[in-house]
């Protein structure tokens, strides 16, 4: 089963419902912005190249609506979000819809809402900010053309920014599964698969590249509490590619490490720092400590748009900090005793020094530092 | 509210129900070893110590039918249990219950039984087994006496083994309470509370202690999945106590540790080699890497009676393998992908190395190591 993460059908944005994984397998739809805004912020699309993907439709989406090229939404923003009682405690982003085919409508301040409340939707994965950039800058190219064509343009980059993610995927996924020896047992952290992604996978694209290359590996599934994104997501995609993979909760990696039972380590990533500390998943630093006491390699899957060398070291990345009803139980089923405090921090940074490897499109960066990350974007700016 | 975990009532043994805590607060009823021995399985009852004390009383309650002197049971053993559909997977220890007042019995056959099905319930905590010894002297001590007379010294024996339990524990937090500082942030994982032992609790123990020495103490509960003792358990003693608590997921811990919110952890411990090394719930090990990293003092409240020194390390200890169901999911909900292998090692070895002091009922043993341990144990026999 190929999975469409992401697809445009019939002039909207479909997006697979990931909280609702593995049980039900669907496709909601987006029209707007801030619709897809609220896809981000709910976590109907995760993972940072998703996300990337996500916005780059979202700006599309806007400009396609304000120029009137597409129906007036009647009511299917957001479709399905409001039956799921799910993460609820911050207020939805809206913006005003300018529905009903009101010519009046400013072009350039409705994109700009467009882009400011998708900006405002998370704020750790870098791509996010990559993508709403890279869409900027090709509305700014052609500005001067009327909004159809405009929105026209926006559409065909959005399309663009999903084939090329698949493409990076598979060529970072090529690079990556050179380090693994055939036979390796692969300890894997939250999704950085095909759901994460426009198709394919970081981490688990690594996975999928060395079976394609004839290897034999298997995957061990950190189930990644509070949004079990290992157990329901990835977990689902290795059943779905025959890929063996085993389920443990986030608290046995360190167990399976001494048993001996772990040969590498190989994560996604939602930022790296231009001195290469990388923030990922809450508990990626954890899984970083373990593998370095026990002399494991630990490798980063990272496509280049997720590299930020606007920001010096992994303290400066801003860490999401979502509600507490996620940390509270699972869903609707609440476990947590009453009156007690949450924290639930989204993200970690692991430092550089823990880091074997990060496995981007351009080959592999051995121990990432500020020299070797500055080398390598010199060396893509230059060809 | 105190909580009393075991209570003897009306001639038999109730416990806390602690599989629907917090939700519900609920006795069980025990009238016969198999069944105190499926409560301990089931995890009804869970915590190394108040296994240790529950096993007592299942042997007492055990040679109490067998000499006829409690009313035969009708249908109430493991009361309450079978309307859970809680770890089904493994069969149910039962026993012939030679009931109706077959004044045929065989005594020490039973007995023996007894003490086989208790000893098979779980393998990891020591206490059971250094229960089940203590009980087994003192049947033997009085052997030649009536069944009758034999019941009633096990059932005081197993009495005071549930009152020592308290005392031990007050002793030992008092200890433990002087290693934390005023305003400590004190991390915890698992429950080790009044819910896992007879009362007061060993790791909340110490910070019980702490509070009444006047100290203005704080806890980081982690949840501990798969049975989420942490934040049903932990952040439900303490919030009962007024003790400030902060939830986190298992793979929090570390990001709290780098953020500068931790100032020492406290856990439990399963049963101690005569090494030092630490079995407790699974994840531990995971923390105390973490703690070494960040140079944060890692204790562990240790009774005496779970230092086994007939195990030379922590590579030696038993570790118990429970039901893939409890990682699928929570209770009756199940949200892991289909087709998914699972493991659910229910514990890990911290080994010696990373313990700054193990704390017991006879004062602090800071780095413990075989020679520290041998003396410690040497003291006690010779006092």
């Amino acid at each position: 089963m190929k999975v469409e993460t992401l697809r445009w059908f019939n002039n909207r944005l479909e997006m697979v419902d990931q909280r609702i994984l593995p049980a039900a397998f669907e496709y909601l739809s987006y029209y707007t912005a801030a619709s897809v805004a609220e896809g981000i912020r709910s976590m109907v699309v995760r993972g940072a190249p998703a996300i990337g993907v996500a916005a780059a439709y979202g700006v599309a989406l806007e400009a396609l609506r304000l120029s009137q090229l597409l129906p007036p939404c009647r009511g299917k923003v957001g479709m399905g979000v409001e039956s799921l009682s799910l993460d609820t405690s911050t207020p939805s982003l809206t913006l005003p819809l300018h529905g009903g085919g009101d010519s009046s409508v400013d072009f350039k301040t409705g994109m700009e809402a467009g882009f400011t409340v998708l900006a405002a939707s998370r704020p750790t994965a870098v791509n996010l900010f990559w993508a709403l950039q890279r869409m900027r800058k090709v509305w700014e190219g052609v500005a001067t053309q009327s909004p159809q064509e405009i929105a026209q343009r926006l559409l065909a980059e959005a399309h663009e920014i999903l084939a090329e993610d698949i493409r990076i995927n598979k060529t970072m996924g090529a690079h990556g599964a050179a380090l693994l020896k055939d036979g390796a047992r692969v300890l894997t952290h939250c999704n950085a698969g095909a759901l994460a992604t426009a198709g394919w996978g970081t981490a688990l694209g690594v996975f999928r590249s060395a079976v394609e290359a004839g290897k034999k590996i298997s995957v061990i599934a950190d189930e990644t509490r509070p949004f079990l994104q290992g157990a329901r997501l990835t977990a689902w995609e290795m059943v779905q590619e025959n890929i063996p993979v085993t389920l443990i909760t986030d608290n046995m990696a360190g167990y399976m490490m001494a048993q001996g039972e772990v040969d590498a380590v190989v994560v996604g990533t939602d930022r790296v720092a231009a001195n290469g500390d990388v923030a990922n998943k809450i508990g990626t630093y954890m899984v970083a400590v373990l593998a370095k006491r026990h002399n494991i390699p630990f490798y980063v899957a990272c496509p280049l748009s997720t590299i930020d060398l606007s920001i010096a070291s992994g303290k400066d990345i801003p860490i999401e900090e979502r509600s507490a009803d996620e940390v509270k139980g699972f869903r609707d089923t609440h476990w947590a005793a009453e009156g007690v405090k949450i924290r639930n921090p989204s993200f970690d940074v692991t430092p550089a020094e823990l880091v074997t490897g990060l496995i981007t499109e351009r080959g592999v960066v051995l121990q990432p530092d500020v020299q070797s990350i500055r080398k390598l974007m010199a060396d893509v700016a230059s060809s």
